[in-house]
Order: structure tokens, then C-alpha cells, then sequence
């Protein structure tokens, strides 16, 4: 018999937990036949919910702590041992499970992980990854928020493990890879920048050189290499201006007969635009760096997206994505 | 006899120069009547267009060298000191214009309104401030590119003048300050921003804390402070995805035939709202900080938006802002 693959599920992270991520567990499990998950998380509110849906097929790790979306990171995977973030982490290091997702406080996952499981041979940060759609296709942008402060070499780090993402869960060869800055031009930017350009430029890597914030969703790049802060304004940006673009499509709704015609028309269109633009939707960011795989999932997940999220974290596992990226940190 | 409001305009600067922007003198002249334009460019050039579009009414300042937009910015205005910018920078500074209207290079702007035209008393940074569309209004982003390493003493004076700004020139009582970071809590970010919370904390502004890059569209701060480099990265992000979107949308039209009607219904209102979402189309954006006033027009800058940049010269010089400054600063 083929050995499935585990992945643990946080089922109390998220605005939407535990009943959506409940129900992203049973979608999985049916769309995905060699996985197996492991529900971590309140026991007694899981069979509840389990019962209710009628499935009471999974594995459950009774976590009754719960860390919230406002609690400091460090301090709270200290304090709550029992907590499904802590717990599922700790699965994954017992090698229990071989995969990690959650919907809850990233800083939290982002800590745990860095603290209990450790860091990849060579590796210096982790970095969270983020597929975007384009206009020719996902682009990855790596960091977008574990690492607010980085060196120059880290930036080279995540521009290694982002370029073996893209190859190896991927398949696209030599990916292109760009630095994200507010010019072209080799000389623009702060001189944290020109040190990374130098970095990248030296190093073995497909390396196009600087890409301005505009040609994000151009496609122009396969990888996007940028520090942590900056690449969470960026992510954030296009969020609050899709949510408001949507409320302004609301309103325009109500003008006149032509307008709710047309808006009509065009809502599954936007709608479709929209949910593709949404990491909530998409499937989840790879936590890239650490001793695992750990797919942290945007706050807003529902279902479908907490489905897609354990389907990324099939892949990467699959891919023995760590494996290479070790072997190249170390080369 | 009133005195007119005299502004010199760059005709030389930007993708659709000189045409479009010897269109947008003509439209502003017609629109104002209390100012006087004074065209800086090629006279031969600017003379030629006059001729073909009927209208020689304008004062025209000889300036026969061009800086372009990919030209380094410090060295170009001290090389070409018979450019349209560094002209029209002159003019400010010899008293001949109270204005200055640019859709060129932006960093020859910046170098050349510092070098030239020196600070208003107390200010250590010019900053740019760009007017942004929100759902309740508009909201004012500064800095977006003038200052990309900045101290935290530089953003607090940004809030003052984005503060005066606001209150002067666009008669709101009181302000709400927001900080852009990647979190609300006062511990959120870099330590950077937690020196610029605690300056901006202890000042007599409305200060309201730490606002997400997710609601920068929501209204939920009249002025939006941030370092150059992260401000430029949002509004570049911001339009990449715009122009994504209509991209997007071009293809969604041929796609059947309710999309092509459904499209077509709505396409004036997106076109509204991706116009009303870009500064090329908005205004220009306010040069703070420096003793003149001076214009920044986004580069793809048509006869409306250059018509727009110098209404929005005329009101900054009628108010009074710099002289308000001054005193704010040094209080």
C-alpha cells in the first residue's frame, strides 16, 4: 500500500474557523486521495463540527489553546504550549505529519516554525512566498513579510529558494528573476538595494535586474525578490484597491437600469478577477527556509481556499523542494 | 488691474511633450483667467505648435536642452543648464513665475528645486505629496519618491506639511494622520517606524497610529505618511494593477457576446475610476518643502492632466501654504 501524506490542518486559525477549515479538510480529502490530514486543534469543537457535516473520518490533535489574530508572536507560541499553531508545529517536527497549514497569526507560524523547527541547512531567514497571477501567468514574490528587516545576503537567499520553487514545484525552467525597486536602473534605490543587485548580479541565477512595482502583475518576472516590509505594502496595496474597486462597483450598481445591466454582465468577470488576485483564494504562501513544509494560509480563508492550501503543501512535499534548496544554499 | 498668478510650465517634460502639454497651457488659459502661462522649451519648437493650434498668446522662455527621463538626475541639471527644468526652476527663483509645472524627469525636479531653490526655513527634506482617491474622498500620500532614505525627524516634518496641506489648500478642519505600516499595533514594523510613531505621538497633530497599505483606498486617513521608497512602491503598485486590470478587460470583451455588452455598459465607469485612480490624469503632485511651488506631473501626463497640475499650482500659491509652513515648523 502506498504511504499517504500527512499534513496537519490549524482548524482554529482564521476569520472563518473552525467551520470553514473544517469544511477545506473534507473537500481535500476527497479531491486528494493520497493525503492524509490531522485536524489540530479544540477536540470537543471538532467532532462537534465534524458531526455536523456529517465526516468523522480524520485524525484529530487536541489543541485547546487558541493563538489569536492581535497576540504578539513570540510571546504567545511561549505562553500557549497547547495551541493548534504550537501543537501542529510540533507534529511536524516529531515527523508525525510532513506538512503544516494554517489560516491563523502568521508571526506566530512564522516564530514557531523558526524556533521548534529550525532553520534549513545554510539558510539564514526564512521568507514567505506569495504566487501572484500576471498577465502571462503566476509570478512568485518572496518576502512578503517574515523578515521586515533583512541583510543584502538574505535577499540573496530568497532569490535561491524562490528561483528552486519556481523550477521545482513549478517545472519552469531557469526562472527569471527580478529585484523589486523604483527604477530600472542598476543605480536607483537605497543602498541596501545596490548591495543586493550587486549580490544577485554575481551569483549564478536568471537575474533581469531591478523591476519597478508597476510591472508586478505585468509578468515580466517569474521570481520578485524584495525585503519583507516592502513586499507587505505591495501585497496589501492590491488588496485594498481590488476591495475598493468592488465597493465602488457596488455603488455604481444603484446609479441607473444601464449601469446594473451592465454590472451585471460583468460581475462573474470581476469576481473571478478578483478571487484570482487573493491569496485568500489561492491556496497559501509556502513559509520557505525552515525544516518543513508550512503553508500559511490569508486570514480570510474559507473552504476552498484552505483546500488549495493543503494541495500547495502536497506539492511541495512531493517535490522535495527542502532537499534541493540545501543542496544549492551549500554548493 | 489685478496682478495674474504667473507659471512657468515645462513643455519639454514628458512622454506626450511638447504637444500635449502646449494643449494643456491652452485649455488651463482658457479655464483661468488670473494666471499667466510663461512656456519654457525649444522656442522654435514651442512656436511651431502655437502656430498649428491657433493660439500665440503665451510667453515663451528659450530653453533648447532637454533632460530626459532616463538621465541621471544630479549630474544632468548641473550639465544642462539650458534644460527646461533648470530654466523653469530659474524663473521661480528670480521671482519672474510664483509656479513651477513639470512632467519630466522627476529626480532633476527634486535635484534641481533643492540645489536651486533651496528649503523653506527649518524643512531638512523636500517631500512629494500625491493626492489619492478613496472612498470617502481624497486622501494625501506623503512622501512618494523625493526622500527614499529618510530619518524619522523627515517624516514628522512630512506630517506637518501634508497636515498644512490639507487644512490650507483643501480647507479641512483637523486632519487624521496615519502612519503606513504592516500592522495598526504601536509595535508593528521596523524601528525605524516605531521612532516615527513615538515623534508623530508626542506632536499636536490628529495623529491616529499605524494604518495598513490595505486601507490607503478606504478613506480612513486624510494624510498618509510614509518614507519615499515604500510611498512610491504603493502608487506604482497601485497603477501596475490598474493597467493589469484593463488589460485584463480588453480580453474579457472578446471573450462572447453578453461579456462584449456587459463590458461595454460598463467601460466609461472604469475608465472614471482608473483615470480618477491615477495622478497622471489627477493633478500633478506638490513638490513640499522647498521655497517656490512646484508641480510633478505623472510622465504620461495628456493636455487635461498638465491643465489639472496648474490648477493645482494656482490654488497652492493662492493659499499661501509655504508662508504657513514656515511658521508650523519653526512654532
Amino acid at each position: 500500500m502506498k504511504s499517504s501524506i500527512k499534513i496537519a490542518l490549524d482548524v482554529m486559525g482564521g476569520d472563518y474557523a473552525p467551520l470553514e477549515v473544517i469544511k477545506g479538510a473534507i473537500l481535500a480529502q476527497k479531491e486528494m486521495k493520497d493525503i492524509s490530514l490531522v485536524l489540530v486543534g479544540d477536540k470537543f469543537s471538532i467532532e462537534k463540527y465534524l458531526k455536523r457535516l456529517g465526516d468523522t473520518q480524520f485524525l484529530i490533535k487536541d489543541a485547546p489553546e487558541v493563538i489569536r489574530m492581535e497576540d504578539p508572536p513570540a510571546l504567545s507560541i511561549r505562553k500557549k504550549k497547547n495551541s493548534s499553531i504550537v501543537e501542529g508545529i510540533n507534529l511536524l517536527k516529531s515527523g508525525e505529519v510532513q506538512g503544516f497549514v494554517s489560516a491563523g497569526n502568521t508571526g506566530a507560524v512564522v516564530c514557531a516554525s523558526t524556533l521548534y523547527l529550525g532553520l534549513l541547512e545554510g539558510i539564514q531567514r526564512p521568507g514567505i512566498g506569495i504566487l501572484l497571477p500576471t498577465l502571462k501567468g503566476m509570478s512568485f514574490m518572496i518576502d512578503v513579510g517574515a523578515n521586515i528587516d533583512p541583510k543584502p545576503f538574505h535577499l540573496l537567499q530568497y532569490a535561491i529558494m524562490g528561483d528552486a520553487y519556481f523550477r521545482i514545484v513549478w517545472g519552469k525552467k531557469r526562472p527569471k528573476i527580478g529585484l523589486l525597486n523604483i527604477g530600472e536602473e542598476e543605480t536607483k534605490g537605497t543602498d541596501f538595494l545596490k548591495e543586493c543587485y550587486n549580490l544577485l548580479s554575481q551569483s549564478e541565477l536568471n537575474f533581469l535586474g531591478n523591476i519597478e512595482a508597476k510591472d508586478i502583475f505585468s509578468g515580466k518576472c517569474d521570481v520578485i525578490i524584495c525585503d519583507g516590509f516592502v513586499g507587505n505594502i505591495a501585497l496589501k496595496v492590491s488588496e485594498g484597491l481590488a476591495e475598493t474597486l468592488t465597493k465602488f462597483l457596488k455603488q455604481f450598481f444603484k446609479k441607473n437600469i444601464i449601469c446594473y445591466m451592465g454590472a451585471f454582465l460583468i460581475k462573474p468577470f470581476l469576481k473571478d478577477f478578483f478571487r484570482s488576485m487573493d491569496y485568500a483564494e489561492y491556496g497559501g504562501a509556502p513559509l520557505l527556509g525552515i525544516k518543513g513544509t508550512v503553508i500559511i494560509c490569508h486570514g480570510r480563508s474559507k473552504a476552498k481556499a484552505i483546500k488549495n492550501a493543503i494541495k500547495v503543501a502536497r506539492s511541495q512535499i512531493l517535490s522535495k523542494l527542502n532537499k534541493n534548496i540545501i543542496e544549492l544554499i551549500n554548493a
